[in-house]
């Protein structure tokens, strides 16, 4: 059973640590725990699903919910994403956590409106490991590789902000760090319902 | 791999909140993870280890001992019992962590002599069960079970001051609990070595 208040968990770490996937099997694994569902104002891809991979909206709209309606917001490659607050509340409500996959800018504002939020920061193994993962997608120019890079080593800046460190050296352990800290923190004494330790 | 810094685990909970079991369990599961070996002064039990049950000492060298070797001890029917500093010191330094199962008044102790020690509360599903199980200890006479039942509420007042409760509702669920929360806070940002970090 559960005797704690749910919460949001914030999940940041640079483009190469491998985060998303992480994360993907963490929701496969752990009960009562959900994606946070982003409003988006790019258009849908083949197999994604309205309100379930993304809200999609039009500019207008997104400026709308710009007016105190999102948690944050960023621009990434000319397309507007934010976390509607919405969402995460009536989430949260409904007993379930919610996993809020962020770059530090938006960790910081998740972390402002939920201060009860748990911060998990995903490492690659080392900068160097990071540096190959983000040269070997060939896709990318070279211009966009030095951004990345630069991008990456901002993230990182933000580390001592966080309260969990994960390194992706491994995936199952990875995975099951992850697991781990949601958990725990549901056995957080600061979580528990004033009700039931009243009882005692 | 691991990037962090060992710490000392404090598991408090009154008696009849099974922690005993629990912590048993915990240690079969949980790698590089070991109990603290106390020091007493009753006689070794049929089966019981020196230097693994506990190391067997005289009431003169217990008294030696409490002068600043101990960094907690206690009276327990007419016997004394107490935590050595070195050897936890010397767990912690081989890469090990060490869970020692103390009460309200050792827990306090020990998080005075290791302020990055993690302190996990166990409650029992309900106050009236706790008595339940007091009072089913068959062998108890009145006057213990009333003792009994005064020191458990007095631990439990203890509650406020720790960072994590579990529910003993369930004994496998409880297991996981207490593991996940060893191996959550081995991913904590704030107990990984500087050097590591650096690198980054």
């Amino acid at each position: 059973m559960r005797f704690t208040r749910t919460f949001p968990i914030v999940v940041s770490g640079p483009s190469g640590s491998g985060k998303t996937t992480l994360v993907e099997k963490v929701l496969d694994r752990v009960h009562l725990l959900r994606r946070s569902v982003s409003a988006t104002t790019r258009a849908a891809r083949p197999g994604e699903i309205e309100g379930k991979s993304y809200f999609f909206v039009g500019e207008g709209e997104f400026e709308t919910l710009k007016t105190g309606k999102l948690i944050e917001w960023a621009t990434v490659h000319g397309h507007a994403y934010g976390t509607p607050r919405e969402f995460v509340e009536k989430t949260l409500d409904s007993g379930v956590d919610v996993v809020l996959s962020v770059d530090v800018q938006g960790g910081r504002q998740v972390k402002k409106a939920f201060p009860d939020a748990v911060t998990i920061f995903i490492l690659p193994p080392s900068y160097e490991v990071l540096e190959q993962r983000i040269r070997r997608r060939a896709a990318d120019p070279a211009g966009t590789i030095k951004t990345r890079l630069e991008n990456a080593r901002e993230e990182l800046r933000a580390l001592p902000e966080y309260e969990y460190a994960v390194v992706n050296d491994g995936f199952e352990e990875a995975v099951s760090a992850l697991c781990s800290i949601i958990l725990s923190e549901r056995h957080r004494r600061a979580r528990y319902e004033k009700e039931f330790l009243d009882k005692f």
